[in-house]
């Protein structure tokens, strides 16, 4: 029943980062391996706090993750990064000299480093970003960073799935109205304009504090700090690690980091049983083939779809069996 | 039972602007309204195209979109623009200048124009643009223009919904590594080199070639035709256009995009039911108090969900009625 061979689990737990970095592979490509993963991993967790840094193309998000990271190090943390960026270069993306500065981490044994590739022939960023958080965890790193580019739909998810998130800017673009405009400002904890040697540090500062004042979207929350750095001449970066670890302290301190967790693991019970009400239906209904069927009838008639879907819904019978007694006890 | 005030419909399938924009908001804001507006719009769609017009950020999609939506419109098209791209000119954001030049577009009663915002408290890019494509079609639209920044796994969706797909890059950046990594180069159907006066675009035009050689996704397809424009400067738009509607023609003839509508009501369906699903047994289960009921105690106790996922799932009986005779004849 096992989906792995013997043997794999034990190295995990050992610290094997070749069993770590299968465990990830298993979570991108093999769904039917997720169950048997998550039911490992969620109880061995032991608390790392993930965050997520976004921002425009270009802004130096590896650069930071990195500067980041190498100071968690010193500190005593074990690192992960997942890279859900695909022009990051610890995604082997961009440029060789970028790749050739984040290598002295990547040969840090304190230090995991992950790209989440696109997945399949569709090439979307990888889904299973979270999963592959809750295993890093459970491998006993304590400050996982996930870099993503921080554009669209699924980015913004992974961001919901970080315990706080440090939004990346830099002087003389109009980006703060792009990361405005797509809801990002609203997720972030931490403002770091990056390359803050370049012209327009000022204007950007003053901008982000205007738009952010009128902006609606902060209810209540109070407003995130922003700070200034140079994160490729290495400048400021002290400040802002040690900002991330305030806050961070501060995030399981308030009971936000909790929080944060009960509604990750809420998120994958109710995905698990909306999978098995589906495969359930489906297999009773031959969904597929019927779909298609009446899909092409519909096309054929110029048909609305609803007449078959409100039929199919009011066929539907679900029952709950009865809980066995002590059932709770035996799993 | 209906959602919308008496003589709406009416007003919409008589041309009317604002009652097309009143249904676009509903289908983006009001879940409660999609069964009845799709229900009326799918079977009224004329089959209009929708061409998704993609690229990184500031290549020059707007301008692209806006030239192409202009010769449509003298070759006797109706044309929608819908902006899935914050950043769009047509949808507020960039620079005033360009919101200038698209003005005259905007003024044109033959063009709707229609900016998907982001939604709710979470600012996501809209999963509703299929739905709002399918009203314009609807409306008598023929020509519907989608453009997205195509980075991120909602945007790659809104290009599974294109029944043809427009890739624009321009010289002198590292776009098309970004692009090819993204697997946006897989959903292309015409690569289109923007602002091809700038220096640059033979190293472009070269690897790009040569990346698609070496390229393994698109197994079995043509390769994409490659075109060079300056769409500011208006040069080239013409063979542009002309091989878009080339294009087009190719689609319909080949049956793809019969193929493509079969598929958008097959999923339509298939989330409907999904729904309903998830309804049905929250209701029997209150499975929202139980679920979080549940991971509050995994926390506590340090569990994995599965246990309880499995003990969900084990007592869900799904039966399906039968189903009356002659009950198709009466929907």
């Amino acid at each position: 029943m096992m989906h792995f061979r013997q043997g794999l689990w034990e190295e995990f737990f050992k610290g094997d980062r070749l069993a770590c970095a299968r465990l990830i592979t298993a979570v991108e490509n093999e769904p039917e391996a997720l169950p048997e993963v998550l039911d490992k991993v969620i109880p061995a967790q032991k608390g790392g706090i993930r965050v997520g840094v976004t921002g425009p193309p270009g802004v130096g998000k590896s650069t930071v993750t990195a500067a980041l990271a190498r100071r968690a190090v010193q500190s005593g943390h074990a690192v992960g990064i997942l890279a859900v960026d695909p022009t990051s270069p610890f995604s082997g993306g961009a440029f060789l000299g970028d790749r050739v500065r984040m290598q002295d981490l990547g040969d840090d044994h304190r230090v995991f480093i992950r790209s989440m590739a696109s997945r399949g022939g569709h090439g979307g960023l990888s889904p299973a970003t979270p999963y592959a958080a809750d295993v890093l965890d459970a491998f006993g790193l304590d400050r996982i960073f996930i870099e993503t580019v921080g554009v669209g739909q699924a980015e913004l998810d992974v961001l919901d799935c970080s315990d706080l998130v440090v939004l990346i800017l830099q002087p003389g673009t109009g980006d703060v109205i792009q990361a405005l405009k797509a809801g990002i400002t609203e997720a972030a904890d931490l403002f770091l304009i990056n390359k803050a040697d370049l012209q327009g540090t000022e204007t950007l500062l003053d901008s982000l504090r205007f738009l952010m004042d009128i902006s609606p979207v902060r209810k209540g929350r109070p407003f995130p700090p922003i700070l200034e750095a140079s994160a490729l001449l290495d400048k400021g970066m002290d400040a802002v690690s040690a900002e991330v670890e305030r806050l961070i302290q501060d995030c399981v301190g308030s009971g936000r980091y909790r929080e944060k967790r009960r509604s990750r693991l809420e998120q994958e019970i109710r995905s698990a049983i909306q999978r098995k009400l589906w495969d359930g239906y489906s297999m009773l209904a031959g969904a597929d083939d019927a779909i298609r069927a009446a899909a092409e009838e519909m096309i054929e008639k110029s048909g609305s779809p609803y007449p078959y879907i409100r039929r199919a819904c009011s066929r539907i019978r679900i029952q709950l069996a009865e809980e066995r007694a002590g059932c709770d006890k035996k799993e």
